[in-house]
């Protein structure tokens, strides 16, 4: 593990975006979106997924100079075509529309088709509160994870963000896969050969397993709850209307039809949709009650929160957003660490474009 | 356990709102939104709660005229008074103003403030459904649910309903409270002295318990997900998100300052809002697509994850709302089993205003 400053790596995935064709303003988009995961400590989605992007691109799949549009809307609402861009960038101009459309009419309300993956959700849900509005961000994903009582996979991890804006504290801002855990500390676990907790994933008859390769080796990934004793279709729930929020409002590949991140696995060839779908929400704050009535009771609520009795006082409450502030504030002063494959993936994807990592 | 027609729980239950002192329109309301709960199988939540509406009633905490009225507006959002009026009325009246600003606007968003308990999530979603809308519904309640590391009581079980309208196949309707199981299943057990399973409650010093009676003895809920490891930090964000969007948004009492449904619980003696919130909205599927285009792909949707291969041939996967449409057909024709409990309850509960039960 080596650590490198953001401002190498966003000059690094830049120059290789510029060089599958990116517009400079486009790749500046993109690095934005793409290194915030990086920061975030969300480092599944970062740069380390940059040659996964790249892969795409080569297979035609990842469309570098997309016109980007709206095809239907209402005062607020719409439907933004991203011409089978990268996520990267159409999901910032989904978001922007959205924030627009608030402006206006109170809310707005976006639902995206043909896109590919767009970074991590909570990036996007925290350019709304900027602007003193509430942002509402998900996207489908590749199937990974079985219904309740399935034994196949039909849902992506699909993630749900929510950023909100107060006062003197900083936002409050969760943004979760709806499985038990996220895919990046399955991947932890598969490279130590250790087992997973029960309750994660089952195997491919369906059984529950503490067996970290279970997914890949034909199993899924359970809906958040895990059992259905524990709630399981409950996280199938929230999954399914992510799924339709993002992909059947909008007219892009819902369920086992959306299209997969990796390029060795080829998209559905009976495609209900156009590429991947997202969905992006705004509400101004003060299409509700005045903002700063609005935000000093959200420091009143994160404070009472965050100053609730803890069962270890070693462990206090965890205002959600608190930890991936904390790790931006620490990685922009003192680098993002990145582990040794992925230092020799993106040196390699430097030589094949002549720019030196 | 007997059985009586919905006609006959209706007929009781309206002459008990009329002698609170209710309107015969509002009468009517009130018990629409309560015995959906009877048909929908949620018992805990129809007319097994009359006597604690009428409780709270003589208490003086719930306004049997009340004015409800739109305090706050812009084209897509509204604030709604719910003048500490019943929440089976306030509810219906709030999401009526989320459909009348979707017919404009593309979708319609209210946070209420001043309401009391407004009966299942679902039913009030379901309206949006009827007008080719989605319908989105949620409440705060008595705080009952320790965030994850806390062992104090914070939020409610803050349910979430989502409703979408589809062609053929009847609309998916997901209804759920943001912890592992609803509050009903935990009673169920303590009535038979039974073991809960691990995860879904706390004991009062914060560690994982499956005594039943736990949180009646100084324990918590625990979010959706349950422990930590399985994700319950997810359920947390799920519980705050409709915490903040019911009562943050509206200025209602948020956390552990919303006001308790039992009338032996005082309401907190420094509140920060008035009464308890809800918050709906709806989104006309036209302002995405043409609403045929999108009805037929939900059927598609439907149809593919109904059809999906379960694990066990006995069960196959449940579409949510499919439960609870089945149960509606079959006790409105055959009658909603009451426990003798209720039954005593319902029969003094009639005696004292003179309304034969």
């Amino acid at each position: 593990m080596s650590l490198f400053s953001h401002q190498h790596l966003f000059d690094f995935a830049k120059a290789v975006f510029m060089k599958m064709g990116c517009s400079e303003a486009d790749a500046n988009i993109a690095c934005n979106t793409l290194l915030s995961a990086d920061l975030r400590g969300v480092d599944s989605h970062g740069v380390a997924r940059l040659s996964g992007y790249v892969r795409l691109w080569e297979k035609k799949r990842i469309n570098p100079t997309p016109e980007i549009k709206i095809t239907y809307e209402t005062p607020s609402t719409a439907v933004v075509d991203g011409d089978a861009g990268l996520g990267l960038v159409v999901a910032p101009f989904a978001m922007q529309v959205a924030i627009e459309k608030a402006e206006k009419a109170g809310t707005g309300w976006v639902s995206v088709k043909n896109s590919n993956h767009y970074g991590i959700a909570g990036f996007h849900s925290l350019k709304a509160v900027e602007k003193d509005m509430i942002g509402i961000s998900m996207t489908n994903a590749s199937p990974l994870v079985s219904p309740t009582f399935s034994k196949e996979r039909l849902l992506g991890t699909n993630p749900i963000a929510v950023a909100i804006p107060a006062q003197e504290e900083p936002p409050f801002v969760g943004d979760f896969a709806t499985t038990p855990a996220a895919n990046g500390k399955l991947e932890v676990l598969q490279r130590k050969d250790a087992d997973a907790p029960l309750g994660w994933i089952q195997d491919e008859e369906g059984q529950g397993t503490t067996n970290s390769h279970g997914v890949k080796e034909g199993g899924a990934w359970l809906p958040l709850g895990g059992t259905r004793e524990h709630g399981s279709h409950k996280g199938f729930i929230l999954g399914s209307v992510v799924d339709i929020f993002s992909a059947v409002l909008s007219g892009a590949n819902y369920g086992p039809w959306a299209p997969p991140f990796v390029s060795y696995l080829e998209p559905a060839k009976d495609p209900v949709g156009e590429g991947l779908g997202h969905f992006f929400g705004a509400m101004r704050v003060d299409a509700f009650r005045p903002a700063d009535e609005f935000k000093s009771h959200m420091d009143n609520w994160i404070r009472r929160f965050r100053n609730s009795t803890p069962v270890d006082p070693k462990q206090p409450v965890v205002i959600p957003g608190d930890p991936e502030r904390a790790m931006e504030q620490e990685r922009m002063t003192n680098g993002i660490p990145l582990l040794q494959p992925v230092i020799k993936d993106l040196t390699a994807l430097g030589k094949k474009f002549g720019v030196r990592f």
